[in-house]
């Protein structure tokens, strides 16, 4: 069939580079903003006088018909016409006839495009936005179930003091904080209307850009019509804002499996998010951890992608840019199932206390408190350390634990020592006196919960 | 010699192994911060009780004495005592005695470096922001004298309609805008204090991280103190930034390069700036625009280098995060210096309108004019579109442009065409009419260059 | 549906779970490899008596069954059997009864995934060799065709020497040649048997690896069943191996649209690779070639995507792995089209042979000459260059070009210039007299020109 | 101080832009490469006639001065001469004088430093390899005192079946092995010289390039002179290789780092690979095995920065090209580093036989045992699995293992099951029945260790 933009061109393409050429497989996705794109920018063209009140009527409805069967999934695309915007344009002529060719007058595909990709993107950020928040929300009800439950804290994942598990998790709840904070940021220069920037230097027509931005909800339009077609920092900062959250999500899928692993046991995955082996029937394997922990590389490969598209790249638009849209499609569906099993995941766990409380009693996570206890009484820090790592190797010798030391051995290491020692050295003791603001002291990680639930309902 | 945590260890490291596993030799960058850190924090132990006045005092003044060391070069660094803080410590013992040990209380080097980092983003991230608002002050002013400068605009590198050559310039101002407001945002999750977080857990010593956050200038402190040890998510936010920056200076300069080139022959670079050839003496290489380009790479690879490192890690600090630093500075040097080069090139680069003049008038890049001009008149625009495809068929057989056919040959394509239609075709006329918001009509440039500078202004 | 594995679990696994995790969606690209390591699995499970011969007749019937429905494009995956493998085991269930069970003695989906990937990966590889060498072939048939034309040489995009375009276009011969010797090299990686390594350990049936690997040609087996089922590495060095043809190709893709742009004007692409514009229709875009330049994004992040998925994964299978295949399917897919288009493009490509010639006259690419002329008179090269420097110098401020300057400017600025010098200015002459093996001399391209059609022939 | 190319610039540099310019700071380690480079291609000139025999001798003789200064530390490097060519070339005229400046008759720097790269990167290759042998010996060392020694095998980080320890161990030595497989092929692309190619030419000497790649022990040339100046594929290629090998080192790490934590407890990692804590005197940390682990990122980085460089660079040589030496200097030296550290963890951890012979007696890591067993009667394999599947849930709920499960619940499974199942259950005999090739059976892992080292020998 005869292309849209054929007219200077004297032999017609081979099919098989159209279609290595051709968006339409991928673009598709955004038919609903493509619609929605055209039918603000007919309003506009009516409304400047430059199409009359009947083509624009016209034109609008025939958007609407097209609106209503990509909503019910009734469209068929074809290769032929390239891209989402082709195809849309070409059925609205066969809906409407001739005057459907209006519609373009004043813009260009690369306004269009880009304003498309605006009105999606700010979409799935508010969505994702949504589910970053039910995230932080099944953290925060596991968490106020586990205050109290005393567990190893690590550093070098060897058992350094014990902490409240609440508190562990809440850690995950300030990253999942800052991602929210950077996605809203990125909101600002995701949420700007390019259209009306024509290919790349605006129009002759007398069009009015900021009432299309108006009637498409954004919040200003971009000052310089070359950048408005040239840009794609916003789909570099979400990649970004997503790799983060991705990263975010590796570390705590990390944590569940080794939690999930027999020697750390100190939970259980949910069977809905777990599988079994097709070999070994014993298994049950942290699957949707291992996977999401996977997929982060998906999304940093997505990220790096499109900065090499526009590495060295002369403005303003270039083909090179059509690579903008698969990795984002991608990094959306990534990053919103992941999110979404992640809150189930957290949601279903059953966490082992008595396994985590066994634990701390039986390692040398309460060193720190003997160190402690003697730079309180007055011991300058680094003597303190070093009679403390001597003491360590006394149990080690013996093969026993701090607690279980007799006082004299104490009191030989260093005068400072007193019976009270005993208490100080009982992991829960070591949890409650770490009073510092966001310490993991019970009192402290209580008021913290408080504080987030507070902030929810304001 | 002794290491300071070596009490436990029966065997001394070898010296190889030392080496490979300390930062001493790349995070003494950070002298001034970790000395700056400390000071406030024993500050806050005197304020709060935890040290006497007098010891807090000759603490401060040993401090305050390796800080004036550090800025006349004087410290000498051991790879022995492996890391910044552990150096200073040790030189403080060194300087006050005993006492200097008593630093090191209610923290941990794990908060201690974080400290350091923020320190040392928050006062990059500042002074990058002033480079980006000068690099944007030497645009503006290139600009501002090419405003009726007329250039050919392109897409696909190909010519598509003709420009205000300080319209193409102004693109990378609003570029520079969103860089700015990218790190302008990232500070509110630079400027946050995780000093007191301890190793991870926090500290049974009575201490006030409100107080020593606000000696240091920070905004807010980190509320969960696992997650204040382990975040890294500033840094990646700050290689992010810096690497969305390299890309826009990397598509500049790709065009610096084609204009330098004999072929397009629109600017001459500055000799600051350009190079010889060490075999052809006739050659003036763009050399600094080509490093910048190729610096990108760098950048890039230390924002992907620091998401490898966080994928998959459990928390709190593992070892790996060493590996953190010299991404960083790497990026905080190439990225300042190459907005500071980028400034003097593009004041001092030599624009020849008259090169670009000629360009415009030699081309097809007014085509666009004849299809709004029969758009305008009322033909569907895809018509108009394939009229005009077949006009510069026709000159392309003739070997002419548009201006240049008589006006029997518009009439006979189409009845739309009159006279006026020459006047139309000129390129100044072209770009004057694109009046367009964000267009590149002269007026519409002299009026946003009008709107930046009062924002500066004020 | 129950699942096979779902013996072990009490509750069943919510859909949108599953389907997250599922890979039948995009492993079903495995289908025909998976059926042919099946059967030949089988086979040798029948020829060690591990299975009967009427069970191993049963189970290859209903196995090649499969697979002529799979080629016909009659099988209909379900999500509910996750993968291809699970996918095809119910089937072939359903199509021959229970003995179908059997199907999976002695093996895990562990090494049955990494054969189907060896096997893929085999086919895809030596087809892709195959289009390195038609690319290959155009561009000598370009050569053939320019070995007399010349052209500017450019280095930094200035103007360096004169050159012969094939000597240019033979430069990318080059590098496909190393690509295809990276391949092959990889083969080796590739074509190495993991089945029978079982889930991670090995089997207790006697079955013959070395059996099954001749039966698929495979040159080895995999001498460690841990390594057969947690290596990835032959996939990140195909990857890898892609991302040099990607990054080959993004140079050429850059010199095919310089060369395009109306101020190289070099040459003119044929329109099956180039596009109009929607909105200029005197557009002639090189879009195939920013297209390809634009995907070494997508290839580049593939590689990344895995390098991050493998960064810290213990041994041996995690889920994390089947993250691996996406990006491989999008590599082939990429490459194969990429280099497909590429010979097309160099084939039908129009050289404007007069423009270059025009090019080299007008510029002051043949100083070297003079700089080499007073060094083969005995001038050491320093001062040669220093004196060279001043003539361009001279011509500049007079604007003309060095062979328009009179003799006595030459003889002023070194007394050992004499009338010969003329000659050496003519672009031909620099051009034919770099005779030095690889060089530009004309002679010495004919002769490479010939070796490399000898090579192809043996 | 006057530039070597300074001839045709009005204007002389401004400092900070020639120190951002300036590659002496690092390419100075390339220096022994240089002056080894420019003896050869002396040694040619005079043997071709283009410089008599004793201006040859005496550049020799000042060659080699120098380079017994470079040896001795003795040069001093400025950055007013940019890289080290123009310094060696400044420092032997300032040596032996104005014939020093003949040196560079018929070469450029383009293809001297690419000549240097070459020289460079293939000692270093042939260096690394000698050290992946070395961590192959620590590897077989550990693996032949521990055949015996029976440890728990993962999938999914769950425990799937016993495994003798050497077997784990010996899955590296095969990644190991295939990095030297890489290594190796990429000397064929690494030892080729670009000597004699000029600027980008060839040149119009009569230099013989044959003569000068033998006395630099090259195997070949390039064939073509453009290529050998913008080829940096071989510089990617050992990237990539060097990404192999850390990420395959990061797997290790990660297991180290599990095996050293309190809760797996498999080994002890040698005090000088470990460190303890500024404040928790207790621990032990993996340091070094964290840090290589962290060193992965950076190597990736690399790989990344230079292939983001080469994008879309056109021929010939480009100032964005002096970016491949950083990363590849950092990449050497991280590869180097890692590998002789871990060559001292293999060799130097104490492997706790005792805690891994009880871990194995206490899981379901036997249960495919049991689904072999029936399938060996003749038990279709999926029911199989589901019989097994029941019974460890059985054992679940009686908090037993399946060892610890009566006969008569066996019986009740399935009719197949007889007393000889104890004796199957029984880690032991699961291992050495694994008797495949490639597999964990004792004989085997014996079998296979017995090749590598008559491989090793011959």
């Amino acid at each position: 069939m005869k292309k849209l933009w054929g007219g200077r061109f004297t032999k017609s393409a081979e099919a098989w580079v159209d279609e290595f050429g051709a968006s339409i497989s991928f673009d598709q996705e955004l038919v609903k903003e493509d619609i929605e794109g055209s039918i603000a920018h007919v309003t506009m063209l009516g409304k400047c006088g430059i199409l009359s009140t009947e083509e624009t009527d016209t034109i609008k409805l025939g958007l609407l018909t097209l609106l209503e069967k990509a909503k019910n999934g009734e469209l068929e695309y074809s290769v032929a016409n390239e891209d989402i915007h082709l195809n849309i344009e070409k059925m609205l002529i066969d809906e409407i006839g001739q005057v459907g060719g209006k519609l373009h007058t004043g813009r260009s595909r690369n306004d269009q495009v880009a304003t498309d990709m605006h009105l999606y993107l700010r979409q799935q950020v508010i969505e994702i936005i949504d589910l970053v928040e039910e995230l932080q929300d099944a953290i925060v009800e596991q968490a106020e179930l586990h205050v109290e439950t005393i567990a190893p804290g690590y550093t070098h994942l060897q058992r350094a003091q014990p902490i409240s598990f609440a508190h562990h998790l809440l850690a995950y709840y300030w990253m999942l904080e800052r991602d929210k904070e950077r996605l809203t940021d990125s909101l600002k220069r995701i949420n700007m209307s390019p259209l009306g920037a024509g290919a790349l230097a605006g129009t002759t027509f007398p069009i009015d850009r900021y009432y299309s931005a108006e009637l498409l909800g954004f919040e200003k339009i971009y000052e310089n019509s070359i950048d408005a077609v040239s840009d794609r920092d916003f789909i570099v900062e979400f990649l970004s804002n997503g790799s983060m959250i991705m990263m975010h999500l590796s570390r705590f899928c990390e944590e569940l499996i080794l939690w999930s692993s027999q020697e750390f046991n100190f939970i259980e995955m949910d069977d809905t998010f777990a599988t079994g082996s097709s070999i070994m029937p014993q298994k049950k394997n942290p699957d949707m951890a291992e996977l999401i922990r996977g997929k982060t590389g998906r999304v940093y490969g997505n990220l790096f992608g499109l900065l090499t598209v526009l590495k060295g790249t002369p403005l303003a638009y270039n083909k090179d840019m059509q690579e903008d849209k698969e990795g984002m499609f991608d990094t959306v569906k990534t990053v919103k199932g992941s999110l979404k099993i992640f809150a189930g995941m957290v949601s279903t766990m059953k966490v082992k206390k008595e396994v985590m409380a066994t634990a701390v009693k039986k390692d040398f996570s309460n060193a720190t408190e003997l160190a402690d206890y003697l730079a309180l009484k007055g011991l300058p820090f680094r003597e303190a350390h070093e009679v403390v790592g001597k003491l360590v190797l006394i149990c080690i010798e013996r093969g026993v634990f701090l607690g279980d030391l007799p006082l004299e051995v104490f009191k030989e290491s260093s005068a400072l020592f007193d019976e009270d020692i005993y208490e100080v050295l009982l992991p829960a003791t070591a949890v409650a006196r770490r009073k510092s603001a966001g310490g993991t002291g019970f009192d402290e990680v209580y008021k913290v919960l408080q504080q987030i639930k507070q902030t929810k309902k304001s």
